[in-house]
């Protein structure tokens, strides 16, 4: 197994990214971003998706340089344009004012519009988390999921992040309505594998646990069917609406994903409670949880973000695993 | 069939609440929306549900002069105790207060402990949504579905509602972490029908699309397998945290389900932009949804809340369909 220790990885990003125009700052920003991802084990969306963030950089769909721009305010929410900046900067900074206007009301909310690819969403729950804060986002992407009863894609796979602060560290769910990802389709599909649920439809419109004839109909499975469906298009509507940005239908008249809508909501527990109270109350539901009887005895009962933890630590002393010919990609840049 | 009349049925449940100890105005709200509920066609949590509402009023278990006090405050989040009222009068009132802090800071937050079971969900969506705000909100359960992975119910289905502004009425989504609602799975093994998509596991914890075995395992399958399972559990947690009240766990160490713990979100959106921006936004985007390809050449593509028109239009024109059953036991209380 190729692996690179983590510091190395995180040099390495910083470099590119001061060569692509990226300031001191803001390169350490994205460079920290993709290296935690990639850490906690998101590699689909921490070091084998770097070299698509640079693309991007390149073709000017994403600005190293823009800066986000305040349009709009009142009381405890925001409203923000990204500038079409990148999608990781514009997230901390959304997630820190969110952070802000929650120590002054209570709970806050930024709706940024004109942003880019958020990379891990899971990052600003984990950031606001750890913060002591409750977390709630949510971000559009390009039309990549069917309607429940239509044979075209016209929602997107709209990622929702769920976070709220647990001994120092966080539980975060971190999850798009679509059943698999793209990126774990292609996976699946790479490895000869079946999934084991249904992951979507073939191109005759029957569900499949076949990743192959998924990626060919370009039509995976909402969670719970016309559940996910529904929260999908509300997550959109909500996104658009809140940042007066572009919907899933209007980026997707667009070749290429990019200007999304986004939601950060934070909520600052500490003037409702006292935070060894919170902490009680977290691990009474988990230990009661932990009890549940498994179907498979070989398999511990995990919460949203506990698996992490472990590929965490693993990595941090083993350094990331890496496909070689990413990183050799990588290197060139 | 046998229907009733809309205004024989609000008037009947008026009359019996006044009999149970409601004033004249908590039994107005709770007989409007039992009756709303049955005009838009949700019977489980409309006119079915009624007779085990004043059962549970009977009991001791729902309260009905009590009224919610203020627990705890700081901007716009505010936290409340129920004091076991009505589900009901309590989640208006929650609701009411929300939209309340959302005028004074762009968004308002009240987490409401010790109250009881709120009837249908998409109420609160609805009531926020016509007076032109965004609504999220969600309640915990008593435990009755597996967590990812386990063979017994830690889970509680969480209900949770969002609900936008449209053109004078509402886009509601309403929905529960399981695939079915226990209701809906009851109404089809007493049908002898199969479940469309797998709604639950039999005893041997093999997913199934038989109704009756789901009703005897007592598992039904979270929405999206693993993503709604722990949807499930961060809403248990935010919910438990915020209100500072009771989780799914303490709750069902009880045999019967009382003194839920609910968070009520609204978000004031005329203070970002004006409603005809953003009622040509939301056109566009369920114009381009409509467009999508249906499978079934006679089926339309519709979005959550929209069928309930439909419904709403033909139950006022020509009565509620009751079973005559239900109907006969709700005049003798």
């Amino acid at each position: 197994m190729f692996t690179i220790p983590t510091n190395e990885m995180q040099e390495r990003f910083t470099l590119i990214l001061l060569k692509y125009g990226f300031t001191k700052e803001r390169a350490f920003q994205c460079a920290e971003i993709f290296t935690n991802s990639s850490i906690d084990g998101i590699y689909t969306h921490g070091v084998n998706r770097f070299p698509r963030f640079i693309q991007y950089i390149k073709e000017g769909y994403v600005k190293p340089e823009a800066l986000p721009s305040l349009e709009n305010k009142f009381g405890g929410i925001e409203q923000w344009n990204g500038n079409l900046g990148p999608g990781i900067t514009n997230a901390i900074y959304a997630t820190d004012i969110a952070m802000k206007l929650a120590g002054q009301h209570g709970i806050g909310c930024v709706a940024l519009r004109n942003t880019n690819h958020w990379m891990r969403g899971g990052s600003y729950g984990w950031q606001a988390a750890k913060a002591g804060f409750v977390f709630i986002g949510w971000t559009n992407t390009i039309a990549n999921m069917p309607a429940w009863g239509a044979k075209d894609a016209k929602l997107g796979n709209n990622p929702l992040v769920i976070a709220l602060p647990y001994n120092g560290e966080a539980i975060v769910l971190d999850m798009a309505m679509s059943q698999y990802s793209y990126g774990s389709l292609e996976l699946s599909a790479m490895k000869n594998e079946t999934l084991s649920v249904y992951g979507g439809f073939d191109t005759k419109g029957k569900l499949t646990n076949n990743p192959s004839a998924i990626l060919e109909s370009q039509s995976p499975l909402p969670i719970g069917y016309w559940k996910g469906a529904g929260l999908s298009l509300l997550l959109d509507l909500l996104a658009t609406i809140l940042s007066g940005g572009l919907s899933t239908y209007e980026l997707s008249k667009k070749e290429i994903e990019y200007s999304l809508s986004q939601v950060f909501i934070a909520i600052d527990i500490s003037k409702l409670d006292n935070h060894s109270t919170i902490t009680k109350t977290i691990e009474a539901i988990l230990q009661d949880y932990r009890q549940s009887i498994p179907a498979d005895e070989s398999k511990k009962i995990v919460y949203p973000g506990e698996r992490v933890l472990q590929t965490r630590k693993n990595n941090l002393a083993n350094g990331i695993p890496v496909l070689k010919k990413v990183w050799d990609e990588i290197c060139l840049l």
